[in-house]
C-alpha cells in the first residue's frame, strides 16, 4: 500500500505538548501518534494506530504458539462478580463505578479475574477440558490519582491479559512456563530488553510470580540485581539472615541521657561525643570495628497504623537497623491486604507509652513492645536483629536511649517482617553476591494466581476419579499501549522516534525532495515498485513543502529507511537513509526494491 | 492453522438461553459465538471473535479503498464537549454518566461527533487540508431502556463510524457518496441484502440522509418502496398533496346529534345508519362514491403534548382523516427535538374548550382550532387536507358532530404536518406509483451532517481566499456487532448457523468420524494438508465423542465446508459436505484440497 502524506491524517508539531514529562510523551504527540483527550485517556491516530495493531499482531502470533485461544470481556460490567472476590471494596478510589439508568452497579474493568473464571466454570466441567489458556487484548480502565507520563500511566489503556486454568500444580507449572516462554519471544521480537525479576505472590496463594522489566531510568520500579544472575523487584527481595551471635561477654543494658536526640543522626552523633567506643563486633550486625558509632548501631522503632478490611484500625512497631528506612512499596506487600500509613499525633496522644523519638522494646520496669509488651501493639523485627545482636535504642523515657540492649536477651519481638529498604551491596538471598539497584518499568507480569478466584467463586472439576477439584489458575498481562511508549523511550533520538522495522507505521518512508516534476514522477514510480514488491510505502508527495521540513517530519516520524528521490532522480540516483545510523547512501533507483526487500 | 477441537475454547449447548427471543441470540449462544455478562453485554468467544474480525476485516479495507484513514477514540470521555454541542442533556438517560476520583463527569460515549470535530479543529486550519475522512471500529455504549434481541440492540456495541469533512457542499457530496458506495461493497462482500432508504435528515440542517436496511421480520424499522424505485423509512416519507376542490355546490356545516360516538367507527356506524349518503366527490378526498359514509370522510383531531428542550409543555391538535392514525415514529421526527406524547387528563381539564371525542376546528359561533382560534392551541392538518375537502367532525359539543366541513372555507390550519402513518397503496412522492411496506433492521446509516457540529465547536478553515470558512461534515456508520447477528438471522436452518465464507470463524471442518485410529490419522494429515494450502482448519480430533454429536456440533457451529473422515477413509475415501445445500458427495481424500482451495 502507498500512504501519500498530502492527503494522510497527520499533522506533525514543532512544540512539546505542556503536559508532557516523559519523552515518549512528547514525541507520541508531535509526532502525529497519539493525542490528549483527557488526563491519562488518549486518542489514537494514524500512525499510533499502526504501531499499536503491529504489537498486537505479534502478541496474537505468539499467544497462538502458545496455545491460547483468544476471547474478549466487556468493558462494561455488573458489581456482582467482583463483590464475590472483594473487589468491588478493596479497588477503592481506583477504579471506575457507575450505575445503569435502573441504578444497577457497574465498573470499567481494571483487570478481569473475576469474568474469565466465571466464563470457565460456565462452560466447563470436567479435568479432561483442561489445561486451557485464554486471553484477550482489550481497553481497560484504572482512575489513577495521578495520570501522567502520558501512555505509561494512562486511565484506558490496552493489555493482553491471558489465564490459565489447570487441575494439578504441574499442570499449572507447564502452563507458567508456556506463558513465561511466550513472553519472552514477544520482547525478543520487539527488540525489547527485558529482566525477569522475581516478584511478590501477593494475597492469592499462588506459587510463582515473575515480572517483566524493562530497564529505564524512567521507570517506576526498582528491582536489585546480582552479578551472578538473581533478580527480583524490591518487594520481593528477601533479606539474608545472619547467624544468631553468643550473648557472652556482653553487659548489662544502660540507660543514658541523651536530650535533643529524636532522630538517628542526632542520636549517632550524641553517642560518639558522649559514649565509650562501641566495643569491635558486639553491637548492631553492620559494626567494622571503626570505633565509631554509626547509624547501623541503631534500632530504630517506626509506628505505623494499619487498616485493615474491615475498617478497623491498628497501630504495629517495625524495628529495623537506623542506617536503613521503611520501604513504602515493601511496607505494603508485608500488611496487605491491610493499608499502611505512618502514625498520626491521635495515635501517640492514645497511647502514651510511646514516647516519640525516643521509643524502644525495653524500659527499666519492664518489657514495652514485644514479648509481654506493656503496650499491646505488635511489634515486628527486620530479619537482621537476631539473638545476640546489641543496640542503642529508645528508652522510652524523653531525652534518654538505652545501648547494650541484646535481642533475645533484653527483649523480642512478636515476629518479623520484611519493610526495610534494600541497599546496594545487600547480599541476595540465592548467594549469587552482593545486588545492585536498578530502575526499571513493568512490560510484564506472569503470575501463579492459585486456587483464589476459583474457590471464591466455585470454579471445581471433576477430576479422574470423579471427584471435584478447585481449579488452579495463572495470569499473565502485558501492557499494549505501554509497550507501545517504552519502545518509543527506547528507539528516539534528539530529532524524533526511531522505529524498530517490527513495529513501524510503515516499512519505507519515500520523500520527493527535488523541486521539479522528475523526482515527483520517480518517486511516484519508485513508491508504486516498493508497493508491488509488498512494502507499505509513506510516500510524502506534499507538492510545495521545501525538503528540509520533509527530511524534518521524516526523522520525527521515524519509519527506519527513508528514500530520498532529489536532483540525482534524473540521473536515475536516490538515496538510501537509514533512520538509526543516519548513514546515507546514493543507490541508482532500480535498485532500491532489492535493497529494501530484504 | 488447524485448531483441534478436543482443546479448542467452545461448548456447544442444547438448549436455547431462556432470555433469547431472536434466532441470531440463540444460535450465537448455544453455537458456542457469544456469552452473556449482563442485560445486552456479551463476551466474546473465540468463535466469535474471529466473525467479527472479518467483518473488521472487510469495513477496514473498503475504508482504505475509499480514501479513509483509521483513528480511535477512547470510549470514556469528558463532559465538556457533549455540553458544549447540548447533547450531555440531549440524551436524557440514553448514557451512561459517570464521575472520576475528583468529580468530574464523564461518559461512555454513544457517539463521537465532538470528538471527532475537535481532532480536526485540533490539528487542520486550511482548506488545504481537505478532503478527510477518517473513521474508528470501536465499542460503544447505550443505556438502552430495554436492551433485547441478543447483538441486535445492546449495551455495549462495536460500530465503525467515519466522518468526512469538506469545506464545500460539493466536496461534502463527493465524500459522500465515496462512503455510500463503499457500504455497498461492503454488504456486497458480506453477502447482505440491503435496501438504501431515505432517511429523515434529523435536526443537523445536512441535506442528504440515507439508510441501509436489511429487509428481515425480526427489523424494528418500516419501510417504504414502489416498484418504481422508491424507498424511504417512515419517517422520511413524503405524501403527494392532492390538488385543491372547488368550493362550488357544497353545503353549509350542518350539526347533527350523535350520541355515543366518541370514536371514528362509532361515528361512521351513526353516520350511515342516520344522515343521507354522502354526496359523490364532495367529502373527504378518499370517496369512492358507494354511497356509504366511511373513516375516510371523517377529520380525527388528536391532541399531543410536546415537552420542548427548555422543558416548556405545550399542546398541539392534529387533524388527519378518520382512516390514518398518529404514526409515532413521524410523530417524533415532526415534532423533534421536542418530546410527544398523548395529552393528558390534567390537559384537557385545563382547556375546557377542548370537549373529548367531539373535538373540531369549528363551532357554531367561530373557529375553536386553526385561525382565529379559540383555544390558542396549534392546530396542525395533514397535508391531505386540501382547500375544497369536506368533513364530518366534531363540533366542540358533547354528543355532537359536524358534516360538510370544508376546509378553506370552514376552517384552516395553522400549517401542515406529517404524522399519519403511510399505508399499502399510498403513492409514492416521486411518482413511482403505490408503495408498500416492509420491516428492515438498520444496518448502515450515510447522513449529511451539515454545519452543525463544526458551527457548535468552531471548526473552520481558511478557504482559498484567506476566509475562514465553516467546514462540513458527513456521517457514517455500520454496526459491527448488528452486522454480525444480522448475518446469523439471515444465514441459519434448523440444525444450526450457515456461514457465508466470507465471514466463516473457519474455511473447513475436518470430522474424524470413524472408530479406529485410521481415520484419525486420515484427517489429521488431511488436515495438516489444508493448513498448507493456506486453509483455516477447525479438526474436530476429540476421541471419544460419536459421530453424531460431532455432525450436530458441525451442523450448529455453521463451518461452510465441512469433511467427513469416516469408515471410508481406510480405502482413501471421504465425504464432502456442503452445509448450505447439505449435499455430501463422497471424493478420493487426494481431490479434497484442490476441491476446497477453489
Amino acid at each position: 500500500m502507498v500512504t501519500r502524506l498530502s492527503n494522510f491524517f497527520l499533522r506533525t508539531l514543532r512544540e512539546d505538548p505542556a503536559d508532557a514529562e516523559v519523552t515518549s510523551h512528547k514525541l507520541l504527540v508531535r509526532a502525529g501518534y497519539i493525542r490528549r483527550a483527557a488526563p491519562g485517556i488518549f486518542t489514537w491516530l494514524p500512525l499510533g494506530l499502526k504501531v499499536k495493531a503491529k504489537i498486537e499482531a505479534i502478541i496474537r502470533d505468539e499467544m497462538a504458539n502458545a496455545g491460547a485461544f483468544e476471547v474478549h470481556f466487556p468493558a462494561l460490567l455488573p458489581r456482582d462478580p467482583y463483590e464475590q472476590s472483594g473487589r468491588w471494596t478493596s479497588y477503592g478510589d481506583g477504579i471506575f463505578r457507575l450505575q445503569d439508568r435502573r441504578g444497577a452497579d457497574y465498573l470499567l474493568a481494571p483487570t478481569h479475574e473475576e469474568m474469565f473464571t466465571l466464563l470457565v466454570k460456565d462452560l466447563y466441567s470436567s479435568y479432561k477440558d483442561l489445561p486451557l489458556t485464554i486471553y484477550q487484548i482489550q481497553d481497560k480502565y484504572r482512575d489513577e490519582a495521578r495520570p501522567r507520563a502520558g501512555l505509561l500511566r494512562g486511565r484506558e489503556f490496552t493489555m493482553k491479559d491471558a489465564y490459565s486454568f489447570d487441575y494439578t500444580d504441574e499442570g499449572q507449572d507447564a502452563s507458567y512456563q508456556a506463558q513465561r516462554d511466550a513472553y519472552e519471544r514477544i520482547y525478543q521480537r520487539l527488540g525489547l530488553e527485558y529482566v525477569i525479576v522475581a516478584a511478590d505472590n501477593g494475597l492469592m496463594g499462588g506459587a510463582r510470580s515473575e515480572e517483566f522489566l524493562h530497564p529505564t531510568s524512567v521507570g517506576e520500579d526498582t528491582f536489585v540485581r546480582s552479578a551472578g544472575g538473581y533478580a527480583a523487584n524490591v518487594e520481593a527481595f528477601t533479606t539474608v539472615v545472619p547467624e544468631a551471635l553468643p550473648f557472652d561477654g556482653l553487659g548489662a543494658p544502660v540507660i543514658f541521657d541523651s536530650p535533643d536526640t529524636p532522630t538517628i543522626q542526632t542520636l549517632v552523633d550524641h553517642s560518639n561525643a558522649h559514649l565509650d567506643a562501641p566495643a569491635p563486633g558486639i553491637a548492631g550486625p553492620a559494626t567494622d570495628g571503626a570505633g565509631e558509632w554509626t547509624a547501623a548501631h541503631t534500632l530504630k522503632n517506626v509506628v505505623l497504623a494499619l487498616t485493615h478490611l474491615d475498617g478497623t484500625r491498628e497501630l504495629v512497631i517495625v524495628g529495623i537497623p537506623g542506617d536503613r528506612d521503611v520501604d513504602d512499596k515493601r511496607a505494603e506487600v508485608a500488611f496487605a491486604p491491610a493499608a499502611v500509613e505512618a502514625a498520626t499525633a491521635e495515635d501517640f496522644a492514645a497511647n502514651p507509652l510511646l514516647v516519640k523519638g525516643y521509643i524502644g522494646p525495653w524500659s527499666e520496669t519492664g518489657a514495652i513492645l514485644g514479648e509481654e509488651s506493656a503496650t499491646g501493639i505488635r511489634y515486628l523485627l527486620d530479619p537482621r536483629v537476631v539473638d545476640g545482636t546489641a543496640w542503642v535504642t529508645g528508652a522510652n523515657i524523653d531525652q534518654k536511649h538505652v545501648h547494650t540492649l541484646v535481642a533475645g536477651r533484653d527483649f523480642a519481638g512478636d515476629g518479623f517482617v520484611e519493610v526495610a529498604n534494600v541497599r546496594p551491596g545487600d547480599p541476595a538471598p540465592d548467594g549469587s553476591g552482593p545486588v545492585e539497584l536498578a530502575r526499571g518499568m513493568e512490560i510484564g507480569h506472569v503470575f501463579q494466581l492459585g486456587r483464589f478466584f476459583a474457590e471464591t467463586l466455585g470454579l471445581k472439576v471433576l477430576d479422574e476419579n470423579g471427584k471435584l477439584v478447585t481449579v488452579t489458575m495463572g495470569s499473565y498481562g502485558i501492557g499494549v499501549t505501554r509497550i507501545l511508549a517504552n519502545l518509543a523511550e527506547l528507539n528516539n533520538d534528539d530529532k524524533g522516534l526511531v522505529w524498530p522495522a517490527a513495529v513501524a507505521p510503515f516499512d519505507v518512508h519515500v520523500v520527493a525532495a527535488g523541486r521539479d516534476a522528475a523526482a515527483f514522477e520517480v518517486a511516484a514510480q519508485l513508491s508504486a515498485d516498493l508497493e508491488a514488491a509488498g512494502l507499505d510505502v509513506l510516500y510524502d508527495d506534499r507538492p510545495k513543502v521545501s525538503p528540509g521540513v520533509k527530511f524534518g517530519d521524516a526523522e520525527l516520524v521515524g519509519v527506519p529507511k527513508i528514500v530520498i528521490v532529489g536532483r540525482g532522480a534524473a540521473d536515475g540516483q536516490v538515496e538510501l537513509w537509514d533512520r538509526r545510523s543516519g548513514d546515507r547512501e546514493v543507490v541508482p533507483v532500480g535498485e532500491v526494491v532489492a535493497r529494501l526487500r530484504g
